[in-house]
């Protein structure tokens, strides 16, 4: 084998076991992923599971990484040409709904999980899941900063209110889906995020 | 030792081991809590510890019971005297903002936590809180209901997506709390759940 060829296929078996471990993760958490339910899934040796990764927390890093690659796809690509304000930030939230209903993770929304369980385990995991989520809000708020300077949104509205709201919002969306198998979840969150946009109509 | 006072013994013991797996499982979720663990904190055998309630989902079932009943002493009891309507469903936002940054669970909201967590796994644990946020939920709306007969919200208000946006709000002030340590976080909740309760103002 060319050691490109070998490189090759090194590279897709790390990427098989990630993807693997987003899903595994989004269903039961990354704290329940171990090496060897990954391995059996798999059906590779515990060996050939951790070796690209050499611990399980870089393989957790790794499974975050893998998560916004996916949620950037899915919420920011479709929209990242709009001009910034009230129609890109609207925009986002359509993309963000369809997401969360579309059931790309089978376990929900993999930094709302990941959050929820690494908020009390201080380390590079939570770090990883809280700068995400930082940087999430920061996106959303500076959407409503350009929607304020267009005269968009009133005056005086506050970005960081805005981004609070929206991600409260997913992540109700979140749980009414995926706890409570809610249908009206997407509707309720779909309502709310048009007051948060549209305020005083 | 007599019977009535080996059973005190015995309740004093079980109430002993929930009060530390609501502990731990609020930093650590549920699914991490280990009887070995427990027994260590304790200082306990490992069979002193399981004996009292025979399994680990019996354990895990005993501490939800136990958060909620934190929960209501904290958020429904100090208000449970006041007219339903929109005075009571301001004191219950009071009273959770309060609750969720008063550090009583020291991971932040026990069920929230165990939502994220259990979101994915069927079986008797996602059910417990599953009904307990549907209850819970419930008891929002039927605020939000007494507030529109009232007078208080407008007509045409639907109370259960009330409910949904007092809860996603909750949700989002307990996770600036506590993966971003956002000391705006409550500052936040309060002016997002205001505009849900003074609509238009």
């Amino acid at each position: 084998m060319s050691p490109r060829h070998s490189n090759a296929v090194a590279a897709e078996t790390r990427e098989s076991i990630v993807r693997e471990a987003v899903q595994r993760a989004s269903r039961e958490g990354l704290e329940a992923l171990t090496i060897g339910t990954l391995a059996a899934d798999l059906d590779m040796s515990k060996a050939g599971v951790i070796g690209p990764f050499g611990s399980k927390e870089a393989l957790q890093l790794a499974a975050i990484e893998a998560g916004n690659a996916i949620f950037r796809r899915e919420v920011w690509e479709p929209v990242a040409e709009l001009e910034p304000g009230l129609e890109r930030l609207t925009a986002i939230c359509d993309a963000w709904l369809a997401h969360l209903s579309g059931g790309v993770f089978p376990g929900g929304c993999f930094i709302t999980a990941a959050a929820a369980e690494f908020d009390g385990r201080p380390g590079p995991v939570r770090d990883a899941v809280n700068s995400t989520l930082t940087l999430w809000l920061r996106v959303l708020a500076g959407e409503a900063k350009a929607a304020v300077a267009n005269g968009e949104l009133p005056a005086g509205t506050d970005p960081r209110q805005v981004a609070f709201e929206l991600n409260s919002i997913a992540m109700g969306v979140n749980q009414g889906l995926q706890l409570r198998s809610d249908p009206r979840a997407v509707q309720h969150g779909r309502r709310a995020m048009e007051r948060v946009l549209a305020p005083g109509r």
